[in-house]
């Protein structure tokens, strides 16, 4: 398995009127959690992009275990379970300055070619990359 | 089962570069249908939250089959699947004016007393309104 | 000056821990005015990009007077205020169901051509459309 | 003047389909700013929040030069650039990594009491932590 950490802090704008980062919000987080867990293995997402790869969104699944706060600086942490091949499946935790576990989540991405518009396998230097995790 | 339709157009600022609805945007519509399909019931969420009843979301769960394109004219069709009781499970579906499915969600959400932040049951005039759909 | 009326409702998720709709979520509903003010011109603004012109927005100037709440039923009138060239100038004007004035902004628009991106003049069918309501 | 700067990343959900970031997006950026330069003078908004000061935002000006891109690191500079009274300015200007300027802005809040939802003069800590910037 393959795992990245990264940090940020809750906006304000974030927030809804219950007083807690609004359910559909955190969707933005973890899609900032697998952006930098790629980008520390050497592939930015902007990159794959770039040279005609689209990685559209399959599903979502998300609980929902206690509120992030507005300014909290909370710590998400992305797994790459398994090896992708046309599907790449992240997992999700996200964790509060107390180390409280907030919400966990994974996300199916679809490799697409943005020529043809149809799934594909995973780049060969990005499976070369993720290989050491999978032994 | 008890379902209420609604409808309402794509708006630019919910699309990405991709040229798609953003993967975290659809957790807005099902709000949106949710809430109208509560009003429909005679239970304006608004009206909720003033008599002290909060409905946090406890997990989400979305699967993506076809994008949302800017300024089409979505429909969604959402249903309550069985009597709530502490908890209140919604099922959603988006389609396009053409009738093609482009998303299907469920989420659960839990009765929380604001005053003492505990979890509470459905107030018994929702459960009046929703019992001749669950005969 | 040609004028146009809109009304939608406030989501829970524009809203912010203040309880009220935070302030840079009006900008989306500016945009919604000034689509459907295009629209019922008889130029979506989809047909717009389809047909090689972009508008970016320029500028962006909002008075906020009175905050929106969840659930308010809120009518925006948005208006071109004089004829069209490279630039278009949208008004606009948000209140809720009693008639108080929410807020009032403008918004400079600039005709891109998508394949030069250079600035260009407006579409002479639009320009058509509007003059009736600038002799 | 007191100036602060932070940088941030422009996460792919900001973008819009023309492949910028939305207009109404920035908004956040600079409401991150504001939080970001008041941290460094020792106030957190969420204190102010805590001590019943709000500070909502009065008047909003933005002018969009060019456009920020997908995964950019980009720089904000907030600007307070005068002596607090019931109301604060802050100027922003926020550019790219190449140093280009991409967007500059303005915003007015005012200090409200919480309790009586009224005006009131900004706390007196925060006038005595700007003196020095204003000699």
């Amino acid at each position: 398995m393959y795992s990245h950490e990264t940090s940020f802090r809750v906006r304000y704008g974030e927030t809804d009127q219950m007083g807690f980062v609004y359910y559909g919000n955190y969707a933005q987080y973890f899609e900032v959690g697998r952006v930098e867990a790629l980008r520390h293995l050497g592939f930015p997402y902007r990159k794959l992009e770039a040279e005609g790869v689209m990685l559209p969104v399959h599903d979502l699944q998300v609980r929902y275990h206690r509120p992030a706060l507005y300014d909290d600086l909370v710590t998400l942490r992305t797994s790459i379970v398994s090896m992708p091949g046309v599907r790449i499946v992240f997992a999700y935790e996200l964790r509060n300055e107390q180390g409280d576990l907030l919400t966990e989540a994974s996300t199916t991405l679809v490799f697409v070619n943005s020529t043809d518009k149809r799934p594909c396998r995973a780049p060969q230097p990005l499976l070369d990359a993720l290989a050491p995790y999978f032994p």
